[in-house]
């Protein structure tokens, strides 16, 4: 079928669908994510609508490229018979349709390893700041409130405290181990114990929360830990307990998030995401006991470089017929 | 000799000279650093200028409690003959002469390992806030932009970066083990090697910043460090070097910082302490790559109640005749 899709290249290499600009490569258009044995099929540069653009390629596209803003569901899957692979450049999975794709026979490969460091990096980084208040320090200084008002109040201590992790996978356990040599002591919450790990075991998430004084959201998003984060799971960390949230933003019940900080009945917050993002509920605004990141937990430099190695070398691999380098597999 | 100062108890037990109220005090009056076997004796709270207030109570002081605002130097120690101990409330002792109470046979006892953890905390909450600009996105999430404006500048990571220690003591030590386990390279600059440390050592300062990706200051303030931090180490750190303070501000010409800082000659800045406290150079208080903390480094509810145990219990020592709890030795 001849295509009218002036992104079309004239060679005849095979095609890798996005359906959306994934977020990271507008900081390296054109320097990664490129390969010689493939090119990018982009659905967003297309005039064409998008069910007209995808049946114009529908036999041609066997790979595609998804982020996290792009859904990967069973009525995009059925206008593509040809999918044989989902690359993400995403480490979470929830955009795609998991059984529609094993349905299908399709493979998936995810981000792996790739943001672990600097995920963990940053929940340590907001629990530090909710607790010792840096960001409220940091504006209270730069108004020249401490010359002219004294000193700013007291934060917590961070050293010693109990740390609960909720999904203690890779990035959860890179929190661990960070937050031991701070002298804390972790537990930890996951669909089931796991072997080889030490840490204490909560199967349910509520008596973790009662039992640590931060609560760390390193799980993915699914249809079990949708609002796991609920009224009952906030009473139980209490009005002492800090939460941070680097997994996804619905994990927590929001406005119930909301409703604990305003009353006091919970200690504060630090969040790189948001259930509506980029939209923030405006109570946060004001807050002092809250940490607001902008969902830049994965995303630096050095990471985005692995990223682009691990995305172009799983593509790479799946038109070579050799095994993908980080596929996902069902738990 | 009869005292006409009204704060003074009728009751004969000991008395510590209190020159300026320590900072710790405010948070706990009342309630902590107290004993049933001394008692304060407050020159701040006497109308009397100091001079007569210390003539008053010349023979009758045996004891100094010590903040790192009030200065106990030759001139106040030729005022009171009678002391036997300087106890502070703050791990540094810039403010004491040191030689001049050597010659006088007076012991000094300082916080110890209270802040330490503390200490440590904030080094590493300052340099993760740094690197991923937690507080700068904080602010752009606050004022509503990310939803207008979009994403907001990719940091830098962390794990794995080249860590550069300039004194490695007790908080030094701290700072470095916590930064091992993000996966941190560690060097370290010192009065000298010390042993049993497998961390490399750089003699030089300057090497020390030439050789790695942060810098960070956990040093005391002396004759010797002043201005350690100078045009020639920052120009060693580099453009893409940062700088992390928690020792004193004097460490750092800071004129020099402020000129590097906007020239991009470094990359950034996270700064507990700085020269004229509460007063903190103009400049900062625009810059993005910047972290400014109002001096909280060492003060947390927690480690504030060990301080009042520590201080208590060595005044209590002295005066029953036995070892200071945390007596400061030269090195």
């Amino acid at each position: 079928m001849a295509s009218t899709d002036p992104q079309e290249s004239p060679e005849d290499l095979p095609k890798v669908l996005l359906l959306k600009k994934p977020p990271s490569f507008q900081f390296f258009e054109g320097e990664s994510f490129t390969s010689t044995k493939f090119q990018y099929l982009k659905a967003y540069e297309s005039p064409l609508p998008l069910h007209q653009f995808l049946a114009a390629h529908a036999q041609s596209v066997q790979a595609v490229l998804a982020s996290g803003g792009a859904s990967i569901n069973a009525d995009i899957l059925q206008l593509l018979p040809a999918v044989r692979v989902v690359v993400t450049t995403s480490a979470g999975l929830n955009q795609i349709d998991i059984p529609e794709c094993r349905r299908r026979g399709i493979a998936i490969a995810n981000a792996g390893d790739v943001y672990s460091a600097d995920v963990a990096d940053l929940a340590v980084g907001l629990l530090i700041d909710v607790l010792r208040k840096i960001s409220a320090s940091d504006r209270y200084v730069r108004q020249g409130l401490w010359a002219t008002k004294g000193d700013y109040p007291l934060g917590a201590k961070l050293s010693g405290k109990r740390a609960g992790i909720v999904g203690l996978g890779r990035i959860g356990y890179e929190v661990a181990k960070r937050l031991e040599a701070f002298g804390c002591y972790i537990s930890y919450n996951s669909r089931k114990k796991k072997p080889n790990v030490s840490y204490p075991f909560y199967q349910n998430v509520s008596e973790l929360a009662a039992n640590c004084d931060a609560l760390i959201i390193c799980c993915g998003l699914t249809k079990q830990t949708f609002h796991m984060i609920n009224k009952e799971v906030l009473s139980a960390l209490g009005k002492k307990g800090v939460i941070v949230n680097i997994g996804r933003g619905a994990i927590i019940d929001e406005k119930e998030m909301v409703r604990c900080l305003v009353a006091g009945e919970i200690a504060g917050a630090g969040l790189d995401v948001f259930e509506n993002e980029p939209d923030v509920p405006k109570e946060f605004f004001t807050m002092e006991n809250v940490v607001l990141s902008p969902h830049t937990a994965v995303f630096t430099p050095e990471s985005l470089k692995d990223l682009s190695e691990l995305v172009v070398g799983n593509l790479e691999a799946f038109f070579s017929n050799k095994p993908l380098l980080s596929e996902y597999m069902d738990e």
